[in-house]
């Protein structure tokens, strides 16, 4: 019997933080899905699990994200007498405040705390390093549909090897991955070195990071306000005039390269990034999973730290933004003081995932997590019966439930169809003078007498 | 080529708040694998998954795990301009200007947050509800040995029953995960009524709290300081001389079981926790896993909320405390408004369990995160064929490696050395020339040249 009790002083509704989310069952079980499918992808690739603390000192995440970034860190206040040592002064200075009584914040990412790990642990580790991790971050940014405080990263990277298979095997994994999901994706491909050489063809080489800052819009905004906001950073009428037909070449993955070796020729740079773009590709086509992966030259990404390859996935049958990306950054661990470590790697939305495959109706209907069958309770009748019949399924490894109150038969079937068990087991004085037990299938509604060598059989659908 | 540049100024080398871990991988791996054994038994028996946010508000947390849980609190500050409203008069009022400028806290434990959950999503369940979690809770504890601020609880619990079925499946999940993980343990069970009895029959029915408190220590303090700390808190020493031998009863269960039964005759509380037990002990018996189950009067737990049964597993080739506890309470939803909900739940200790099995050397020597072979890289010659065979390796589940880069053999040897992988796959000229791999198993020595085929079945272990 639940009985919620009016509402008292000091008893509201509980509720939970603005842009954080609770999960139920099965929104869990179909998010352990999407993570364990990750998860076993990247171990079959030989990466490795590493995890690291929710809270870093503030001094390791603050400037990695820019000024925005900065603000968006949840910080912790400190344990004992924050406000010991804070004068009235201080209070006129709020950022100080906060810099005196926090010295720690939750991460925002993975890439700066794997960063951090990598050299605070360099002697403890094997170059190159494959590692995954699948953790939380925290960002405080204003909610809104889809974007949330709390969310889960799955992240692979590999660090210290600047061999383009990396690459390749990235693309692998992100193939591997949407397969099995039975998402149909485009892998989008660009490479920084060739926008380099872009942005010095066209004659701004100085304004690379306002010119990727600014295609990285092009999805979303589209080409008239990107040239809009290079026209305001100063870029020329001319440079954006060369600009726009690199931007918007078109043809197969083949034809974009020969013309770019062409555009690119007086750059060494943007031949670089040109001829790193084949050899994947070459390698792609080897191993028959080329026909994905689609060379875009408007595929920035905004982040500064990538040096040469950018990836960026999208579900083809879903509008939704970018499902996964990454890209090779070459001195992603310089900020914390070990340098020439190439790393690359890519990371999963799986919040985005989630909405994909629930709008495709791809999740199988009877996750990992469902329960086969319900043993009911119809109390001392045939309950040591039952217990013994659910203990010895239990070890063979079939989820199993016995429902634990000797409550009225339509409550227990109520239980059963709420839960989606698809079979109950009903062993009463009848059944345990007879030897049997009644099994109904609860989908079809068919129910008959049987043993339990044959309740077995039937639960596991071999018949 | 890894260097470590000379310390800068604002680069120190880079570190994580005290009382938080890294995880290595080796390490991960392990840890992984005592979550897999329990969340796998935790679903074989029906438990559900769910997941709550890491922040939850300050007044879901304060006052319900008493004044020295409140300390222990990390609270978040406000994001935005948190500090706009204090003026230079909070300032003598530290914990009011923590309460002004913070409202959100890491979560202490995985109960509380449960039962907010269940309160706020009550319509949306199913009960009896089953849920298990396991994630990270987060204390600012003074950091020590086995002590720290950000561990993993692992927990479940049934919610909307009262029947004692439930607490024989909670023994029975005990029993399966340590089995499985190969660990000796004794399952210690007591009843908070039967306690109640006690207290009232010592002529101390008012002091229950400080009794369960003081006898809950007895495993660390022993006999006689829990005795002076019950003087201490006022219980007479005739009370005492009373209690003594009740403590100390010794022999089987059923001797325990029957000698209780006659001392708390005077108290019906106390017999209704007799015949608990009891009913529980018949239960475990007929299913044949009673004998590791040992009733201990002295059992108490500290937490407050506990009315019915209380748990506690030790080790017993391990002196390290207790490495899974629970129990039943018959109102912890009240706190948040929801009456008349009993539960009972367990949590097991992973960071104990890891210490336990890393003693007493039973972690298997593979987890499912390692590699089984590595494909060197000599450069072209070989690579399009090995990269082809590592494709078809990992299309059958097994973990394979490709190692990136055309390093020096012996540098590739190194790296399947650090990482343990048992087999090197090597293809050079020659191996493409005469159609074969160069197969060496990197325990015993041996190396052979090899079909695709034959290397499949040699590195899966069938021969």
């Amino acid at each position: 019997m639940i009985v919620l009790l009016p509402t008292q002083k000091n008893m509201t509704k509980p509720s939970i933080p603005k842009g954080t989310r609770d999960f139920l069952p099965t929104e869990t079980a179909r998010r352990n899905y999407i993570f364990d499918t990750i998860r076993n992808v990247y171990r079959k690739y030989g990466y490795m699990p590493i995890e690291t603390p929710a809270m870093e000192n503030l001094s390791t995440l603050l400037g990695k994200y820019g000024d925005e970034g900065d603000k968006l860190l949840f910080k912790i206040l400190n344990s004992g007498d924050a406000f010991a040592g804070i004068s009235a002064d201080d209070l006129a200075h709020s950022n100080a405040i906060a810099m005196k009584t926090c010295e720690k914040g939750l991460r925002y990412d993975l890439t700066v705390p794997f960063a951090r790990f990598v050299v605070q642990h360099q002697n403890e580790l094997t170059f190159p390093f494959k590692r995954y991790q699948i953790q939380q971050v925290w960002r405080a940014d204003r909610p809104q549909k889809g974007r949330y405080r709390e969310f889960y990263q799955c992240d692979a990277d590999v660090i210290g090897s600047a061999s383009l298979l990396n690459e390749v095997e990235l693309v692998q994994i992100i193939d591997d991955v949407f397969s099995q999901l039975g998402i149909p994706v485009t892998i989008k491909i660009n490479n920084r070195k060739a926008l380099g050489g872009i942005a010095e063809i066209i004659g701004e080489a100085d304004k690379l990071t306002d010119i990727t800052v600014a295609i990285d819009k092009m999805d979303k905004i589209g080409q008239a306000d990107v040239e809009a906001e290079l026209a305001a950073k100063g870029v020329t009428a001319q440079a954006i005039g060369r600009l726009r037909p690199i931007l918007q070449l078109s043809g197969s993955n083949r034809d974009k390269l020969a013309a770019l070796q062409q555009m690119l020729a007086p750059s060494a740079t943007g031949l670089a990034g040109v001829a790193e773009l084949q050899m994947i590709m070459d390698y792609l086509q080897a191993l028959s999973i080329a026909q994905t992966v689609e060379i875009d030259l408007s595929l920035a990404r905004g982040l500064n730290y990538y040096t040469g390859t950018i990836f960026e996935v999208k579900a083809r049958e879903v509008a939704i933004g970018s499902i996964c990306g990454g890209g090779r950054y070459d001195d992603l661990t310089g900020i914390f003081g070990l340098k020439n470590m190439s790393g690359v790697g890519i990371s999963f939305g799986a919040d985005r995932i989630y909405d994909v495959l629930l709008q495709l109706n791809l999740f199988p209907s009877a996750t990992s997590e469902s329960a086969r069958v319900l043993f009911f309770n119809l109390g001392e009748a045939g309950e040591q019966q039952a217990l013994q019949y659910v203990q010895q399924l239990r070890r063979q490894g079939v989820i199993t439930e016995m429902y634990p109150d000797s409550h009225k038969l339509k409550k227990q079937f109520e239980y059963a169809d709420r839960r989606g068990i698809p079979f109950a087991a009903i062993i009463g004085e009848e059944e345990v003078k007879n030897g049997v037990i009644t099994l109904k299938n609860l989908i079809s509604g068919e129910q008959q007498n049987v043993s339990f060598e044959r309740l077995v059989d039937t639960i596991s659908g071999t018949k």
